[in-house]
């Protein structure tokens, strides 16, 4: 068996999320599907994040093993061709290691969440971003996300159906920028809950219409109480950037 | 009588073109019939530019005039709502003197081509970008490219069913630019001949993938041949991107 590492970038709207679903399509399936019709095999996808419904990817890190002998690059080409007309695809593919797994030697992720701050409907970036009509203040936005910044119990940003052990997690960052009428959000950390991502954005949002004092979110974070939740932002604005592993190059 | 001018933000796809057509629905139906809605009057609809099945606008300038007493902020809200679910949106309305007009009014029409210089599918610029998999030399291209900026006879470079009186246009830019994996080509002129830059940018991506020697383009130009041409590119990387009219401040 060959360990086959691939970037994945897809359009999550029509996807139940990457996780293989038994109610709808993921991106899991497709990939899956799209393998076993290459190879003959039987595979399984493993993936450094779990997104749920309408969250994209632009280089997701996920691995699956094979015993046909084929080339990285003619197996690259080969999924993307039976991809079709899923959006989803494949930009990068190599051989890794037995021990490399994507999701467990992953010690890094990075999130993007993308505002339209404007009173428009949007066209060319609907289910692209998340539309805020009033005007947000991004520098009242930025401070008050530092408070979020390091070792911190996230019970209070984490969903209830969040499958993991403890609450307690690093945040390495989360800075937000304005780029003309758009609020960009990044998120980094180690490992995150789920949805923890979208609701730190969803309370920043709050902080950044002054609906919530920039202390606000402290108070929520130290709450430990999910109930303190002010918002959740939707899912088609977050997208999952970055896995990092040990001795890869992460300048790019 | 009040004249009003629109700003409108359009995504391509679902359209045949801008301007009205029998065969298929149009951005100057849509708007027409929300701006009939609103008013309960009929409305023509008048644009810088008339864009192709398939191109997309950041910034059309357009108008049209209409007897009902309403304040700009109010119509362009209730034009947005009544675009819905069209992939249209006003995003700025105001009151312009009679005699302004949005075609013959505009000293200026500039353009963006985005192409999508990679071997993997597209997935979320699936429709936004002309995805080109061999890999292009952007700064060939942007040397060509200065061959064509200045008055020219752009015969080579024009659609068969263009309806301009001469072939003699003055072009003032063409830049080439990579941004990462996308390479960005930006035109602006007084007035753009029908497929004009569709017709430079399919030629200019010859150079890029050396198809072309940098000679060939200028060649094409002086042959006033349109059989010279090599290669239209698609209307899915096109956006219409600003118009300029006479004191108005064009430094955004």
């Amino acid at each position: 068996m060959t360990r086959f590492a691939l970037t994945l970038e897809f359009d999550g709207t029509p996807f139940h999320g990457l996780q293989r679903q038994a109610h709808g399509p993921s991106v899991q399936q497709s990939v899956e599907e799209a393998a076993q019709a290459v190879t003959g095999e039987k595979v399984t996808l493993h993936s450094a994040g779990r997104t749920d419904t309408g969250v994209h990817a632009l280089a997701m890190r996920s691995h699956f093993d094979i015993g046909k002998e084929i080339a990285p690059f003619r197996l690259m080409e080969a999924l993307n061709a039976h991809l079709r007309p899923n959006p989803i695809a494949v930009t990068h593919c190599e051989i890794v290691p037995d021990d490399w797994h994507a999701r467990f030697s992953c010690v890094g992720r990075a999130y993007v969440y993308r505002i339209a701050n404007r009173r428009a409907p949007l066209t060319l970036d609907l289910n692209r971003a998340w539309q805020v009509p009033q005007e947000l203040d991004e520098k009242a936005m930025h401070r008050a996300a530092q408070t979020l910044v390091g070792l911190h119990d996230f019970t209070t940003f984490r969903s209830a159906h969040c499958q993991a052990q403890s609450p307690v997690k690093t945040l390495d960052r989360l800075d937000v920028e304005r780029i003309g009428e758009e609020v960009r959000i990044h998120a980094a950390a180690r490992s995150f809950l789920h949805h923890q991502v979208r609701s730190m954005v969803g309370c920043l949002a709050l902080v950044g219409m002054g609906r919530w004092r920039e202390e606000q979110l402290a108070e929520a974070l130290e709450a430990r109480d999910r109930q303190e939740l002010g918002l959740n932002a939707p899912p088609h604005g977050l997208y999952f950037v970055r896995a990092i592993y040990p001795g890869e190059d992460t300048t790019t």
